[in-house]
């Protein structure tokens, strides 16, 4: 997948050098069938690139935004950086024996995962704050690095890198072929993803926004530093997200992608403003190749967001019919 | 200068599409005295653009970080964005009758700046709340773009967006051209540089960090807002600088511009890196043409920072010898 991926943003890059437009929606968007969700995209492209119509951006300002846990990859049956977390408490808990009898850290080692989730969000912070603070962001990101490229899913047996969405990466390439710079603004904490993201989904760490804890600079004999707190800094989640935006993009995007209620502000603020703009709503619908919720679902909600898709006229995309593959092909 | 730099800047990207390095620094940096200052700067850029040298650097990884106050424009007697808030008091003073007994508004009122200044940091951060907070993103944006447009020093009569200096443009163009992507690192606030960055800087408001306040999301009459509190979020100086490169930038920076000890941690974690690395500091030493200044300045204080210039191999600009120029031509 990566090599096909970076051969072609090469190509992108020459061809968008000379402003030429390259909106060949068949070449560019294989895996989607010819559904309404993709004419949709196809047309929002068409119209914000064409110079001659009234709908015309500049390039600087076609800003995408993807939320990231189920809208660019999977997210079930709990989040992948839950994952990490867990796996992070074992691997450390020989260091703190102490935790064999606190919880969520007993539970997390006995394998009760429904005894953690017991623990609402209180757990999963405690959680969070032992497995991603007390360290150097250097080693927060080699750690992170180093686990995201062996850890697999133990549903699909693949990697998680893996279980991202082949039509959305074709998405992303689309709209960078259009002069669209993309972002991804995740709920999920800022520093876990930048390490993978670049390789993965050809995002530079600086177009990453998520959520964080607080670093602080610090010399440590002589050296300059900057260490992870066990303090949150910022949810980029739900009314966060906008403000996310604000503070790192500080442009309001003409696009927006999203799969559940955690992206509801970030497609109100985006689709809010003037001229055309693009309101995606990836739903999960696929129970045989992915995963099937929406409403009840504990991670990944959709319930009010997609009350409002319609008179919002944001685009619902069915991923059992509207994809033709749901991952990229993987080199065994 | 805008023309000036507009066209530049299209030919930069014709070049550099094709990955030719433009390495011509003396087309580039005509406003450059062939000095020790200029031809480190120029070494350092050679050496990591070259593919054959131990020293490359991938392009992606080519981020040079500029501090904005003294280090891009000009910062005395005091900062534009202080004269600003001044300025924007006085406007809104009619709708507020209060200030005419309380400081430090009555003084701001009375033209006592010496009487502002008495108050310390908690009497600029008032001053700062008033005239920065209570509205929404958007309106901000129009106010700061607004008031930079037309706002002239009294000294030298110039727009404060004239008094950039010519020599750090030329700069910005330079690394551009070899591939580097530029960012603001300012103490300043950063949704006060971001209306006017672009056109000035080539700098768009995703590659500007600074100090912000808190801005929350919210719905008002069905329309999505942001609005911006009277409260600190950030601030974007000394130990905060290297923590706002890593929040916006996820990368540490391969080469730092700065003018004072604000700058100094940025300066110190950008060279502390490993590979080649360049730090840059900006003397203010021309009292004709601009302002000599360094340790006992109360704006852009410069010790700490220089005194350690030497061991850590940072450059050292000198402004009066080493520019044959400091402002860009200004069209009448």
């Amino acid at each position: 997948m990566l090599r096909f991926f970076a051969v072609r943003g090469l190509s992108f890059i020459v061809l968008t050098a000379f402003g030429v437009t390259v909106a060949n929606a068949t070449d560019l968007l294989p895996s989607w069938n010819d559904v309404a969700s993709k004419r949709q995209i196809v047309a929002f492209v068409e119209k914000v690139t064409d110079p001659r119509g009234s709908d015309y951006v500049q390039p600087a300002e076609r800003i995408a935004v993807f939320d990231n846990d189920g809208a660019l990859w999977g997210e079930q049956p709990i989040y992948v950086q839950l994952v990490f977390a867990l796996d992070r408490v074992r691997a450390l808990a020989p260091e703190h024996p102490e935790w064999r009898s606190q919880s969520p850290f007993k539970e997390v080692l006995a394998g009760d995962i429904a005894g953690v989730m017991a623990g609402g969000e209180q757990a999963l912070l405690e959680l969070v704050m032992a497995s991603h603070a007390g360290m150097t962001t250097d080693e927060f990101a080699a750690i992170a690095g180093d686990w995201i490229a062996t850890a697999k899913h133990p549903d699909t047996g693949r990697r998680y890198v893996d279980m991202v969405y082949q039509p959305m990466l074709e998405i992303l390439g689309y709209l960078r072929a259009n002069g669209f710079k993309t972002f991804i603004v995740s709920g999920g904490g800022i520093e876990f993803i930048r390490p993978w993201a670049e390789e993965v989904y050809g995002m530079p760490p600086e177009q990453v926004v998520g959520s964080s804890i607080v670093t602080e600079f610090e010399m440590r004999d002589g050296v300059p530093t900057l260490v992870r707190k066990a303090e949150m800094n910022f949810i980029d989640d739900k009314a966060g997200k906008p403000v996310g935006i604000n503070s790192h993009i500080g442009r309001r995007p003409i696009a927006a992608f999203g799969n559940s209620d955690g992206d509801l502000q970030m497609l109100q603020w985006t689709t809010a403003g003037s001229g055309a703009r693009l309101g995606v709503i990836v739903r999960h619908t696929d129970a045989k190749r992915e995963w099937a919720y929406d409403r009840e679902s504990a991670v990944g909600r959709l319930d009010k967001a997609l009350d409002i898709a319609g008179e919002q006229g944001w685009t619902v995309v069915d991923m059992a019919k509207d994809w033709s593959a749901i991952y990229p092909p993987v080199a065994d």
